[in-house]
C-alpha cells in the first residue's frame, strides 16, 4: 500500500476488521484455555463454557432464538450450505422444489444450481428493478412440493431490503415449506427477530458485523427436518461436526453483544454519511445510475454505474489513493461476467461493469466521504477522457 | 478447575494451545490488514499476500507439493468431507466402490456411511492387534469400480502408523483409485512426503499442531478430478468457497514452518517422556493392557486399558488433580459406545470402557509423567477397591 494518501475503507461489506472488545475476549482462548470443549476434563469444561457464552450472546443477536437453536460454522458460506443442503436432503421424500431469487448470493445459488443436477427444481425469482422480491411470485411460485424458499434479508451488492415478514406469511399461510433466509449483511444494521420475520432457518457470518472471519452461525427453528451437511463427530448436536473453533466462536458471541447494543445508533451514523457520499456523487459528477432501492436499503451501502467507464479500472485508480471499495462482491472477483445481481434488476450488461460498490463501517467519517467524494470526481473525469467506452455511452 | 493442583495436559490428540510465535503472527490480520484478500484493491492484496506466503509454508510442511495442490478449509473435518464426497461425487461415473478401515476417524466413517445410503459401496478392512492394516487386504478388495482408498497415517486414539507407502504401491499398481489419508495425527511428528507417501490427498488441521482451531488444509494432486463439497463464490479455485481466514490461514502457515524446524527433537523428546509414562505404569499398576503397536506408533501416543475400571470415572478422578487426558477421542466424548477403534483392535468392550488415551506434547516434561504416574496409581488402586466391576474381572 501507498502510505501517502489517506485510507477510506468502503468495502465492509466484503469484510470487518475485528473490533478490539471482541479480540481482547478471543485472546485467552489461544493460549490459556485452549481445550478442546468437547474434552470430558475440567480444562475442557472451560472451553465448553465459553462456547455456551457464546451461544447465549448469539440467541440475543437473533432475538426470539434458544441456545439449542444456533449451529456454530466456519461461516456464511457454509451456513448456506447446510441450510440448504439440509433441508433438501432430509425432505425430498416430501418434494423436490425450491423457490429462490435471481439475487441471491453465489453460497445459495450455486447450491440449487448443484440441486437442479440432482433432481431437484429450482424457482428462481425476478426482481424489480430495485432489487425487491415481490410476495406475490412468491405465492405464485409455491407447490405442493415446494421445501424450501430461500430469499435473503438484504442484498450483498446493492443493499435491497426484502419484505420478508411479508414473505414468510405467504409462504406459511400457502404451503409447508420450510423458509430461509440469509441475513449476513444485514444483522449488524437491521432488526433480526426470528419470529417477526417468521423464519425457520437464518444464516450469519461474524466477520461482517466486526467479528472473526472462519465463523458463523445457522439459526435452525426446533423441530426443523434438517441433515448435517459436513459429517463426522457428535459436536453441535451431529449436525454440525468438528473441532469448534473456540476463539472464534467467542469472538463471533461478543460481537454479536456489541451490535445489539450499538445498532441504532450505528445505524444512523452511517445512513446520513452514505446520504452524504450519494448526494456528492449525484451533485458532482454526471451520467451515474444509482443501484438499488433509494430507502427500503441497508444504511451503509450505495452502488452506482459511471456511465462510459469499466468499474475495475475506476475501482483501481481510487485505490491507488487510498480507496477502498469493490465492484461486485468480493467473493466473485476475477469474473468476466458482470454482476448477475446488477443483471438482475435490469441494469445493461455495460453499465453493471461500470458499477461501484461503497459499504460504509464504523470507522467512517465526514471526511472519508468527502476525500471519497474528491478523489471520485478527479477520476471519473480523467478516465472518461482517455476512455474509448465514453463515445459508445 | 481447582488452582491446587499441577496442571498436566496431556490430551494434545485433542488439541493443542497455539505457539506464541504462531500468534504473534496472526495478530495484525485481526485489525491491520483484515481486508478480504478477493478484495482488488491495494488493501485486499495484503491479506491476498499473507494467504499465498501461509500456503507456501504449507506446501513445505506437505513436502513435494505445490501452492496450487493445496486448499484451505475450516479443519479437518472439511478436509475429509471434501476429500471423500469430492472423489466419490466427480467420479462416480467410472464407479462406485470405496475402501476405507474400520479404525479411521468418524469424519471419515461417517461420510462413508452416508456414502452407501447413496448407492456407494464401501468395504471396511479390518485391522490387526496393533491396529495395523494389512496392504494384502488392500489387494485383495480392490476391484475395477474402486475410485478411492482413504487409510489414516496414524491413528487418533491408539496412534498406530499404517504402512502408507506400501498401502498406495497397491493401490497404484492394482487400480485407478485415488488415494487419501488423513494425517491430523502425524503431521506434527512423521515425515509428510506426498511423493514418498503416494497420496492423491491428504487431510491435515493446524490446532493438532499448535496451530489455530478453525482452521485445515486438504492436499490435492494435480490433475485429480474432485468436485467442490461446500458450494458458493471463486475462493481456492472453486474447489472451497467462503470468505478466507486470514488470521486462521496465517498461523496455519507460521506452525507448519514451526513443525518442520522442530520435528525431529521434539519427536524424540516426547518419546522418550511417553516410554517413561509406559514403563511406569506397566511397572506401577497391575492388570493394565497396553492397546496398539508397541513401537510403530506416534512417539505422543499411550493408551492402556486399566482392567476393571470405568475409563470415564478414573478420568474424572485424576482430572480433579490437573491432569487431562481421554477416554476415546474429544470428536465422539459423551458417546455411550465404547471406541470403535478399541473394538476393532479387538480389546474386548468392557475393557475398551476402561481405557485412557494419554497423548503428550511441547509443555509435557519429566516431572509431568512423574506427577501422573503418582496420581494414576493412587486413584487407580482407590477406583478398584470401591469398583463393583472390579470383582467381575
Amino acid at each position: 500500500m501507498n502510505n501517502q494518501y489517506r485510507k477510506v475503507y468502503l468495502d465492509h461489506a466484503a469484510t470487518t476488521p475485528v473490533r478490539t472488545e471482541v479480540l481482547e475476549e478471543m485472546m485467552p482462548y489461544f493460549q490459556e484455555f485452549f481445550a478442546n470443549p468437547m474434552s470430558v476434563h475440567h480444562f475442557g469444561q472451560k472451553s465448553a463454557e465459553a462456547v455456551d457464552l457464546a451461544r447465549g450472546r448469539a440467541t440475543k443477536l437473533l432475538a426470539g432464538s434458544t441456545t439449542d437453536e444456533i449451529i456454530f460454522t466456519s461461516g456464511a458460506t457454509e451456513s448456506n450450505n447446510l441450510a440448504i443442503y439440509g433441508i433438501c436432503f432430509a425432505n425430498s421424500d416430501y418434494g423436490k422444489h425450491i423457490i429462490t431469487s435471481r439475487i441471491e448470493h453465489h453460497a445459495v445459488l450455486e447450491v440449487c444450481h448443484h440441486l437442479e443436477k440432482l433432481g431437484y427444481e429450482v424457482t428462481y425469482l425476478p426482481v424489480d428493478r430495485c432489487g425487491l422480491v415481490n410476495p406475490d411470485d412468491v405465492r405464485k411460485s409455491l407447490r405442493k412440493d415446494t421445501i424450501l424458499v430461500s430469499v435473503m434479508h438484504a442484498n450483498n451488492e446493492i443493499g435491497s431490503i426484502q419484505p420478508i415478514e411479508e414473505i414468510s406469511r405467504v409462504v406459511k399461510e400457502n404451503s409447508k415449506a420450510y423458509f430461509h433466509t440469509d441475513a449476513v449483511q444485514s444483522v449488524g444494521y437491521l432488526d433480526v427477530d426470528i419470529n417477526k420475520m417468521g423464519v425457520d432457518l437464518l444464516s450469519i457470518s461474524a466477520h461482517k458485523f466486526y467479528g472473526p472471519k472462519g465463523v458463523g452461525a445457522l439459526y435452525v427453528r426446533k423441530g426443523t427436518k434438517i441433515n448435517p451437511f459436513i459429517r463426522g463427530g457428535g459436536q453441535e448436536g451431529g449436525v454440525r461436526p468438528g473441532t469448534h473453533n473456540v476463539p472464534g466462536i467467542v469472538g463471533l458471541g461478543k460481537a454479536a453483544e456489541l451490535v445489539i447494543t450499538d445498532k441504532l445508533k450505528e445505524s444512523s451514523r452511517v445512513l446520513s454519511l452514505r446520504d452524504k457520499l450519494n448526494s456528492g456523487i449525484e451533485k458532482g459528477i454526471e451520467d451515474v445510475i444509482f443501484n438499488g432501492h433509494p430507502l427500503q436499503r441497508l444504511p451503509n451501502n450505495a452502488n452506482f454505474a459511471f456511465l462510459g467507464i469499466d468499474g475495475e479500472a475506476l475501482l483501481t485508480a481510487i485505490s491507488e489513493q487510498g480507496i477502498y471499495v469493490s465492484t461486485g462482491s468480493a467473493c466473485s472477483s476475477g469474473e468476466v461476467e458482470p454482476s448477475h445481481v446488477l443483471l438482475g434488476i435490469g441494469i445493461k450488461p455495460e453499465f453493471a461493469r461500470g458499477s461501484l460498490r461503497f459499504s460504509l463501517g464504523r470507522m467512517t467519517n465526514e471526511e472519508d466521504i468527502e476525500y471519497t467524494l474528491l478523489i471520485l470526481e478527479k477520476e471519473v473525469r480523467r478516465l472518461r477522457e482517455i476512455s474509448p467506452l465514453r463515445r459508445r455511452v
